[in-house]
């Protein structure tokens, strides 16, 4: 039997929206059809949230009103169940394309770009994130092509959100605010790090009581004593000890819309130099805060946070934050000095304080946010401290 | 001050036998320097699982006893901390790399490259998974190198492990059975979901009371009717009902190992269909089981379940596995008919017997397997059944 269409995350009308942003700018580009194979880009234009492994790729078309959708059999109906294409429109290949060495998934997109008639027509690209060679293949069997490199192009489209996209990333950051509520309920003395992380991560599923359940996850970070000086390590085999310093990095999520957050623990009374930093980068999360609104650049942001954080006495070496959205991090704009991209409102960035000053020690703190038609939303809303257990 | 060592997953020799296996290989193929980027591999050759988002590469020199490891310099205590290296192999780059449309962390490893003087010698990439403008990079700022493709030659070094690194994926094996135990206590009519998943995903993370906890997550599959015609959706907004089916896949980890699972579950009596597939699929596992030996190959494997299932009415259109290790699959061998790869004591597979029928219809069962002197030990030991709830 055919499979039902799911609950949809968004009205047709708004992915409609979204593509004629991008036939918009294919347009102005010369670009007939434009082969997307970016998960955060699929899942942008057509609301597909099935974990592809596969190769697979969305062809948008600038004379069909739907995109096709190019995946193995296996995906094509879950693919058909949440996006908002017509179920013509998802094409699933065979079997015969798996763990082949001379053919792949990528010959039944170039198949659907011959089907579609647009074989020898301008053809963006994602060649930043294809491997050699597979844009060797696109070339190679696509030669009347005029190959467009369209890297990013719609990661920048995906910088400004709708207020349905806002609405969703608020559920998120209601999510990311409950599993740091129950981190502060669970990192005890004696507790293994990993059955602390069980319990937090059941959170970012569940959710807040009767609010929107996680729809993902990903990787958690707990950094603590005494790897408080890195970011991106996950839990460890150590149980928590009186004086631990445990640095959390985590997010909310809903329809792959992510909400990041960050905070501070301390089993005990902070050291002195935790406390003084964590002073001086709430003060100047403030001031960063206060620097947001239409019109200033991501520099002016940055810049804000380091003036602050300066007078403080302390200093940090990396960026602010970047633009967030589906898949956690946007690779296009950075909170970060000469970034001169103009905030506009409905963008929204993770505003990203951590803080590593030496090899085993470092501070964390973060929040989502968005920027409005006057200044700024926080859309995360656990307790801005350090929290002490 | 410094960061001290972690505790080590393998010991120092483990990896330089690895690592000499690899050097072995590079000889042959007279490449001098190996530049390392899939993860997956780095793990391999070092023992990271720190989540290296950032730009990185293990150059790995005939001329060194220890690989030099690039990456992000926040990145670089978590890396020392985890790994067998000496201090002064982990090199972390400055933030002056992160987010530049011209420069990045690929920059600091072709500088590495040339501090060690093998830039003008056989330079091994792994090409397959580079981007088209990284492998440009390369070839670049590295005009005298000789660039030699040495795509999955790591992968296929893994293939077979050594008895620590199957002793590993028993560990995460009885965390994948523990989660599936859990699944079935927790999924019955009325509850959302995600309440299931969360409680299902503290399991994978806590492990089997008074046994190793997982150290990581992969997503959790859970296609419940009508989904159950796929195999890659995440957990949906629905409540089970009486009468539903459950499909899961699912996987318990240690130190990067991954131990898949996959079993169906059915909430009241499942229908005939169900229950003759399920019969069926058991059988011709069974079979597939029984091929297992050195000697054989993955194709011999393959057929003896194709073969049994198809003396049962049933029909299976996907492989019925592929290697596994670090990170989940392993690109390299597929239990399919067809692939001629000899099984050899040690290689670790996922007989993955998943059957989609219908858009709206499949079934799941599957276990982790290594092979043995004289057949097969599977790893994993839920019940096979189907579970009933």
């Amino acid at each position: 039997m055919a499979i039902m269409k799911g609950p949809q995350a968004f009205p047709r009308a708004e992915y409609l929206r979204r593509l004629a942003t991008v036939k918009s700018e294919m347009a102005r580009r010369e670009v007939d059809a434009f082969v997307v194979t970016s998960w955060a880009n699929i899942t942008y234009l057509t609301g597909n949230v099935t974990r592809m492994h596969s190769l697979h790729g969305l062809v948008v078309s600038l004379h069909e009103e739907e995109p096709t959708l190019v995946v193995r059999g296996m995906d094509a109906p879950g693919c058909i169940h949440q996006t908002f294409l017509d179920r013509g429109k998802v094409i699933g290949y065979p079997e015969s394309l798996i763990g082949k060495p001379d053919k792949n998934g990528f010959d039944a997109v170039i198949d659907a770009i011959y089907d579609l008639g647009v074989a020898s027509r301008g053809l963006g690209l994602e060649l930043g994130n294809l491997p050699a060679p597979a844009a060797e293949k696109f070339r190679r069997r696509l030669p009347e092509a005029k190959i467009i490199d369209c890297t990013k192009t719609i990661d920048w489209i995906r910088g400004i959100k709708s207020d349905l996209e806002i609405a969703v990333m608020r559920e998120a950051a209601s999510i990311a605010d409950a599993a740091i509520a129950r981190a502060a309920e669970v990192i005890r003395p004696g507790v293994r790090e990993a059955d602390a992380v069980a319990e937090i991560t059941a959170a970012q599923i569940r959710g807040p009581n009767g609010g929107p359940a996680g729809t993902n996850l990903k990787p958690f970070l707990m950094c603590s004593s005494p790897r408080t000086g890195t970011p991106h390590i996950l839990w460890s085999e150590d149980v928590f000890r009186e004086g631990s310093q445990i640095n959390i990095e985590l997010s909310g999520h809903r329809h792959n819309y992510v909400a990041p957050i960050m905070r501070t623990f301390s089993i005990g009374v902070p050291s002195d130099r935790l406390h003084r930093l964590h002073e001086a980068e709430v003060s100047a999360m403030d001031a960063a805060l206060n620097a947001v609104r239409p019109g200033r650049t991501c520099s002016d942001v940055a810049n804000a946070f380091y003036r602050t954080l300066e007078k403080h006495g302390f200093k940090k070496e990396s960026r602010c934050g970047y633009a967030i959205g589906i898949d956690w991090m946007e690779p296009t704009a950075s909170l970060a000095d000469g970034d001169m991209t103009e905030l506009k409102p409905n963008m929204t960035f993770h505003l990203m304080l951590g803080n590593w000053l030496d090899e085993d020690f470092g501070y964390v703190i973060s929040e989502s946010i968005c920027v409005t038609d006057t200044g700024v939303e926080v859309l995360t809303q656990a307790p801005r401290k350090l929290f002490q257990l």
